[in-house]
C-alpha cells in the first residue's frame, strides 16, 4: 500500500524552513551561504533516502534514483525571494523527497525510479529559471559571465564562491527522464475561493511585459494654462482608461493586465510633467488572445500619436513568454489521484505565476499540481498552508507518481 | 525727462549673471560663496547708485535711500534654483538699482526716495521668502534653528558661514515704506501667446497642495483575477478621471490643477499596487474657487470611500495658500505708465506663480509687474527674455515708480 508520512514530510518542510528563517518567512536567496548550507543539508536528506544526490555546477540539487529508468522527475526550487514565504518552491522539493521515500517503501512502487531535483535561482537573484535552463541545456554562459545580483556580484564569482566553478552541470536524460512533475503552492487565492483543495493545472500563462514612455513638455504648473499644457502625466491616465476599454472586451475570467509602476518626470508638485513612464504587464493563457491584445495596444499607440499633443513609445522590457500546455496525459494521472485521495475537492487551473516547469515542458512531458495558498497570499513573510492541504498535495502527487511510473512501464 | 539707461541697466544684469554662470544658466543657491559675492557687489553698485547699501542678518541686500520718504521699495530675489534662469528675480532687482538711478538724475524725482531690496531665499533652498519674511516681522528664528538646504547645513550654520550671525534684520518701517513693487519675468507663456509686452499682476494665486494616498492589497499580478484585486494604482488612476470631470465646471480659463507625481508601491511589473500615492496641487486666483476645488474633492473622496474595494485618504503636503490681490490703485498706475510707453502692449493677468510680494502685500500695499518669457520657459538654464523686453519693462516699472511716488506726496 503506497501511503506518504505526513510527519516526516512536514518535519523535513520545517528544517529547511530553519535555513534562512526570518520571522515566519525566509530569506534564502540563490548561492548565498544559507542557501549552500540548506542545499547540502537537502543532499545528505536524499542520501538518506536511497537517492544519489549531488550538487552540480549550477549549484541545483540532484537526487537520482539506483532504480533504473523510465524515471518520473519530481522538482522544483528551495531559494527564495528576498523577502519570501516558507513554501513556494520548497513544497515542492520536499514532495519529490517524500514521494521517492514512499514509493521505495511500497513493494507494488519499489522499483520505480524518481530522480528529485531543486533547480537554482528560480527567482531570478542572478539570472531566473537558471537551474531548469542549464538541465535542458540552453546556453548559461552568458548568464555566468554577466548576470549580477543586487549586490552586483557576478554569478560566476558566486559559484565559484560556493566552490562550484568546476563541478558538472546536471543535464537531462531522455532515455530516462520521461516526465516532469512540479508540484507548487498556488500563490493566489482561487482554489480558497472556490473551496477547493488541489488544481490540476493546465497552462502556465504566457507574459508580455512592456514600458510605456509618454513625452510632453515640462512646464511651470502655476502659469501654464491648462489649455496649451503637454503633460505627459495626464496623458498616461487618459491612455490606461482607454487601454483598460480596449482590454476588457478581449478578456477572459483568467486574463489578467497590471500597471505596476508609474513614474512622472521630474516628479513634483510645482512642475507639469514632461515625461511619464508606467510598466505593463498583461498574462493570459492563450497565445491568440495574448497578440489580440499586442495588436489591440499598437492600434491604440497609433491613434494615440496621431491624435494627442504628447507622444507614446512602446518598448519590450522582457522578450514575450508565451503560454506553456501541460502535458494531457500527465494531466489526466493528476486528475484522477486527485478525485481518488479527494473526491470532488480539486478542479483544472492555469498557472498565473511562472514556474520551472515551463523551461522543461518543452523537451519532457510536465504537468503541475497546486495547494491552496491561505488568502492566496506568496512572496511573502506571511504566505502559509493550511497542514492538511500540504498532506493532501503530497498525498495526491503520490499517487500520481505511482500512476505515471506504472503507465509508462506498461 | 526721466530716462533710464538700456546700456547700464543690461550690463548691471549681465555682470550679476556671471556669479553662479553655467552655460546660458545660473547656480546661484541662497548663501552659498557665489551667492555672497553676488551680493557684496549688489551693494557696491547700491552705495554706487547714492543708495546707503548694506546686508542685513538673513542676507537680504538692501539699498535705502538717502532721500526722506514716503518711499517706493522695488525689490525681489537674486538667488536662484538648483539650475536656474539668469533673470527670474534678478530682474526685478536690477529694475530697482536702475530706476532709483534714473530718478535721481531727473529733476523733478531727484527728491523721491526709492529703497531697492534683493530678498535672500525666495526659492526656498533653506526656507521660502526667508528674506521677506523676515522683513514683515514673521517668525523666522523657527526656520534659522531647523530648515536645512539638500546638503543637509543647517540655516543658522550657514548665516554664521557667511558672517552674518551678528547682523542685524532690516524690518519693514510703516512711516516710510508706503508701496512695495515687484518686477519680475512671467515664467509663463501668455504674454509670448497674445502678442504682449507688459503684464500688471492682479493677484497672486492662491495655491493648495495635497498628497492622496491610496490602500489597497498588495497581491501576485499573475495569480490575482481582476475580479478580486484590489489595485491601489488603478484605484488611482479612476480617480484622477472623476477629478477631472468634477474640477472642470468649476474651472475658469486661469485654473490649473496638476498631478505631478504618482508612485505606486512596491511599484514592479509583477506585483498588484497595494498603495499608490498621488501629489495634488491646485491653483486659482478666487479663494471661493479654491474652497469649492477643495469640497468637490471632498465630496469625491467621500463617495470613493463609500463605494470602492480600495480607499483614499488626503492630507496637506503645505498649508494653504489663499490668493493676494494686489493694490487696486498701484496696478492703476503701473497700467497708466505701461499706456504711456507701449500704448496696446500691455494687459492684466493674474500671476500663477508665488512671489516675494504676496509675503509683502498684507503689510504694505503691493504691485507687480512682468515682462514675458521666452516659450514661457523659467527655472530653467535656457530661461531668457528679449533685450527689448527688458528694456521696455524697466521704463514702464520707472515711470510707474514716479507716478506712486507723486501721488503719494500729494
Amino acid at each position: 500500500m503506497l501511503k506518504i508520512d505526513p510527519d516526516r514530510l512536514l518535519d523535513d518542510l520545517k528544517r529547511l524552513r530553519s535555513f534562512g528563517a526570518t520571522g515566519p518567512g525566509v530569506v534564502r536567496l540563490s548561492l548565498s551561504p544559507v542557501d549552500m548550507e540548506a542545499r547540502r543539508w537537502l543532499a545528505g536528506r536524499m542520501n538518506d533516502a536511497g537517492l544519489s544526490a549531488s550538487i552540480d555546477g549550477v549549484g541545483s540539487v540532484f537526487g537520482r534514483s539506483r532504480n533504473d529508468g523510465p524515471a518520473l522527475l519530481i522538482g522544483s526550487h528551495t531559494d527564495t525571494q528576498p523577502t519570501g514565504g516558507w513554501l513556494d518552491g520548497a513544497l515542492g522539493v520536499i514532495y519529490g523527497l517524500e514521494i521517492a521515500r514512499a514509493l521505495a517503501a511500497c513493494d507494488e512502487t519499489r522499483h520505480f525510479a524518481v530522480d528529485v531535483a531543486s533547480w537554482i535561482d528560480e527567482e531570478g537573484t542572478f539570472s531566473g529559471f537558471l537551474g531548469s535552463r542549464s538541465f535542458v541545456g540552453e546556453g548559461i554562459d552568458e548568464s555566468i559571465m554577466s548576470a549580477r545580483n543586487r549586490e552586483g556580484v557576478l554569478l560566476g564569482d558566486a559559484l565559484a564562491q560556493a566552490g562550484l566553478a568546476n563541478t558538472p552541470r546536471v543535464r537531462l536524460d531522455k532515455t530516462r527522464h520521461k516526465a516532469y512533475m512540479e508540484p507548487h503552492i498556488e500563490q493566489g487565492g482561487r482554489l480558497e475561493a472556490r473551496g477547493k483543495s488541489i488544481g490540476v493545472v493546465t497552462t502556465i500563462v504566457g507574459i508580455r511585459e512592456l514600458t510605456l514612455r509618454f513625452t510632453g513638455q515640462r512646464n511651470h504648473a502655476g502659469t501654464t494654462p491648462m489649455s496649451i499644457r503637454r503633460d505627459a502625466g495626464a496623458a498616461l491616465v487618459a491612455f490606461i482608461a482607454r487601454m483598460n476599454e480596449a482590454f476588457k472586451p478581449l478578456a477572459d475570467a483568467d486574463t489578467v493586465w497590471t500597471v505596476g509602476r508609474i513614474e512622472l518626470d521630474p516628479g513634483s508638485f510645482s512642475v507639469v510633467p514632461g515625461a511619464a513612464e508606467m510598466a505593463l504587464q498583461f498574462r493570459d493563457a492563450s497565445a491568440e488572445r495574448l497578440r489580440a491584445m499586442e495588436a489591440a495596444l499598437a492600434a491604440l499607440i497609433r491613434d494615440f500619436n496621431a491624435h494627442e499633443n504628447t507622444t507614446v513609445a512602446i518598448r519590450a522590457s522582457e522578450p514575450p513568454e508565451e503560454p506553456v500546455t501541460m502535458d494531457a496525459a500527465l494531466q489526466a494521472h493528476l486528475a484522477d489521484a486527485a478525485e481518488a485521495c479527494a473526491p470532488g475537492q480539486w478542479e483544472r487551473m492555469p498557472s498565473g505565476a511562472s514556474h520551472d516547469a515551463q523551461v522543461i515542458a518543452p523537451h519532457v512531458p510536465a504537468c503541475m499540481l497546486f495547494v491552496p495558498s491561505i488568502g492566496g497570499v506568496s512572496h511573502d513573510f506571511i504566505e502559509d498552508t493550511a497542514d492538511a492541504h500540504i498532506v493532501l498535495g503530497c498525498e495526491v502527487a503520490a499517487h500520481a507518481a505511482a500512476r505515471i511510473l506504472r503507465s509508462m512501464r506498461r
